[in-house]
């Protein structure tokens, strides 16, 4: 016991000694969606496939964060990226201002008002609510032209994920007049538009300010994997090399499409997400191995998506996270391959789809399912061809141009087909929507030990500005 | 910044100095499936009261605890209690006992060696897992009658709880001819035993041993308030006023049926008990307040049960935790109340059971849904009404003991109302059984700052021997 008290007596005084230099090097994990049941999942998914806990699950400190936004007890995107980054509790949609429409500044701008340079990550579009919360300034998280104009204008060195949203030459925009194509604005601005993986990857610091352009919308999921897409750890490793130097720097790295998978309720690719941030942070880590004394590591979430649990009635006290190991997509792929093979047609029968359900979700139609568990039992079997039936019909309906069916119903057999297995693998879902349950903080490193006990979500950006402030 | 990490060094010396000392006292409490959600729906609904956050949420540090046994990902409540109580990992079902069923001891035994006295409490039966593995050794959770007298055989100075099991003279029980009736057995041993409150109330120091007999079952949920009871918080200042000495004591207290109110999806019954468990916990915080150098409060869950969300499909990003508030009774307590009513009865109307249904869950049959929420809409009167409808054949059958019914069926009146004021409030649920989400383990006080980090269950006992071992 004496060791270990005398330990973290020196832990103490190294930390009494960094701290009045304030922090050189920051990472801010952002998990979209990511609470406690995410990191589990994804967690207990690792185990089984012999990789071990989540690098995430190891860091020193944990602080309890509670997530709710000024008018919400479930809290947005927004409020809680605008909470996260600039430390205020606003209305769910607020990006950047508080309850009252003012502005409030980031731990990301207090970053660079010190000196650091700034990159700013994700996996989805880089004026998605999160993202845009430590750069922007807009009462409504929907001015996505406004909020590409607060990027370029923010002057952070680094933005790498997606790219702008498709409103980047929005002419009913307010500010169009005076900025035009936002892109265009941007390079005027002396950022470099990388279009390309290739080009990305082949980025050096005498490239200057960056700003990604693969895509108009998200990158894709990591189930899905696109081979033209860089993964949210090359862009963080990417981030690093583009920013260090003397002046240290700030990285915000969202895993934006944990949240988009749990409002799908789909565990497979909910949890590929969670093991893709978790990469990315093991690339924050060796760098923090490196430069112990002076890099801060962060991993949080914004709010928690879908009530996820681990502990479905179906399967009693056993769980069964290696069944979610044959998905090979997400729902979202498979519903646009199930979308190609009807096409226009109104005659497709059940045996056409199964193959592409095989392959997509692992289940099998045929077998004995007491030795395999992931051949699809009776209820199952009949859950998932109602959901086909649905289908068949509404896809009638839509080539007939019924009105009747429009915008009223939606495909149903991937929502069917996820359930199914989710409930083999023993996880249960009660929301398609976010919920109150709070996120974990954990922390490593510079200042760590400020991310303890059961905080606000605000505090995650006004202590991050205190070690800026020292 | 310089204050606060100066502060910091301040509390890690603080450390090295007492912890040569080992600590003087530990109390340690334990939510039976209680989780994150579970304490999260009690903090938001106190703080919805009026009362502010909950006392268990306000410690220094916490720990994310992983409850996994060693051979399910879903725990028992006696793995989970060995794992914590002793820091062995065990079959579900084991108490005291590893995976090779050998005897392994827990922190109470080492507290109890090193000089401390001990107390056990509980709201559920003394001999129930949870507080079984903190002095039992047995393969099995169900040998109530065996872990009766290796509760007496501890020699730990305080039991108060429900009372033994009724198995307290099972006279098949291998051990029965030689020790008898297992509270005649304590009383040999110089256990006072205490069957009412004023009794108990009474207690004076110099009574000695305590063991208490309130009932041979569990004491009576908080929300069912049974005034001739004490409550978890008077059992707990009690065991204070008992145990305290220069010798220091340890004290394990259980909300035990914070796990049933969650096997039973019963919001505002768990939560009560979650609150009945947090008044407990302030009396051990005002207990530090006034030996801060020596104390350490750790406030645990064996594991999560239900799958308890904060967040229901139905609500959208809205939660009306206030809607739990008019629940006056547990449903086991409602059902109680209906089954008195039908009595040998078969012509029960609807009529008849909806002011017990008014009274019990704070749901309304009349009235203006739009003004009031708390007015059944008409599919939450359908779902009642035909739990209802089940219930009245599955009554008729029973008494014209039709056998087709027999044990295939129970009543679901109860379940569809506490169902309709979940969804309510906005509170989903997964399970009626145990998941594997992690739980918080939160600590203040001597050697808090061990309680950091991603932990196993096992760890709480490992680091409260570590203390005692110094």
């Amino acid at each position: 016991m004496k060791i270990k008290a005398f330990a973290f007596a020196m832990t103490a005084a190294a930390v009494l000694t960094a701290t009045a230099g304030g922090p050189k090097y920051v990472f801010l994990f952002v998990g979209d969606g990511m609470s406690t049941p995410q990191r589990m999942v994804a967690d207990e998914f690792s185990r089984k496939s012999g990789k071990g806990p989540l690098a995430m699950n190891s860091l020193t400190y944990q602080a309890v964060t509670r997530t709710c936004s000024a008018n919400s007890l479930i809290t947005d995107s927004a409020a809680a990226s605008t909470a996260m980054a600039c430390g205020e509790k606003t209305y769910n949609g607020a990006i950047g201002v508080d309850a009252e429409r003012k502005p409030v500044y980031s731990c990301a701008a207090a970053a660079h008002e010190a000196g650091r340079k700034v990159g700013i990550i994700t996996t989805v579009t880089l004026t998605h609510a999160t993202p845009a919360g430590f750069y922007a300034h807009r009462a409504n998280r929907g001015e996505m032209y406004g909020i590409a104009i607060d990027l370029v204008n923010s002057g952070f060195e680094f933005f790498a994920g997606g790219g702008l949203d498709s409103k980047y030459k929005d002419k009913k925009a307010p500010e169009f007049s005076k900025y035009g194509h936002a892109y265009r604005y941007a390079e005027s601005q002396g950022y470099k538009i990388v279009r390309t993986k290739e080009e990305f990857m082949a980025l050096k610091p005498a490239d200057g300010k960056v700003l990604t352009r693969f895509t108009d919308g998200a990158l894709e999921n990591a189930i899905d994997a696109n081979p033209d897409q860089p993964t949210l750890a090359e862009i963080v490793a990417k981030g690093i090399e583009m920013l260090d130097g003397p002046q240290g720097f700030f990285i915000m790295a969202e895993g934006g499409r944990i949240d988009w998978a749990g409002h799908a309720n789909d565990a497979a690719t909910n949890l590929r997400e969670v093991l893709a941030l978790d990469d990315a942070v093991k690339v924050a880590l060796a760098f923090l191995d490196r430069h112990p004394a002076e890099t801060l590591v962060v991993v949080t979430g914004d709010h928690e998506t879908g009530g996820m649990s681990m502990g479905f009635a179906g399967t009693g006290y056993a769980l069964y996270m290696e069944r979610l190991a044959g998905q090979t997509m997400s729902v979202g792929r498979f519903e646009h391959q199930v979308g190609k093979l009807y096409g226009k047609r109104t005659d497709v029968s059940f045996d056409e789809v199964k193959p592409i359900i095989e392959k997509a979700f692992g289940l099998k139609f045929e077998g004995d399912g007491k030795r395999d568990p992931m051949v699809v039992s009776r209820a199952e079997l009949d859950e998932i061809k109602a959901a086909f039936d649905h289908d068949a019909e509404f896809h009638k309906a839509k080539i007939e141009e019924n009105k009747a069916y429009d915008g009223a119903r939606r495909y149903l057999l991937g929502g069917a087909c996820r359930t199914v297995v989710s409930h083999k693998a023993g996880i249960g879902w009660s929301s398609g929507a976010h919920t109150a349950m709070p996120v974990i903080t954990s922390a490593k490193g510079f200042g760590a030990e400020l991310f303890c006990g059961f905080i606000e979500n605000t505090d995650i950006a006004r202590k991050i500005k205190l070690l800026y402030s020292k």
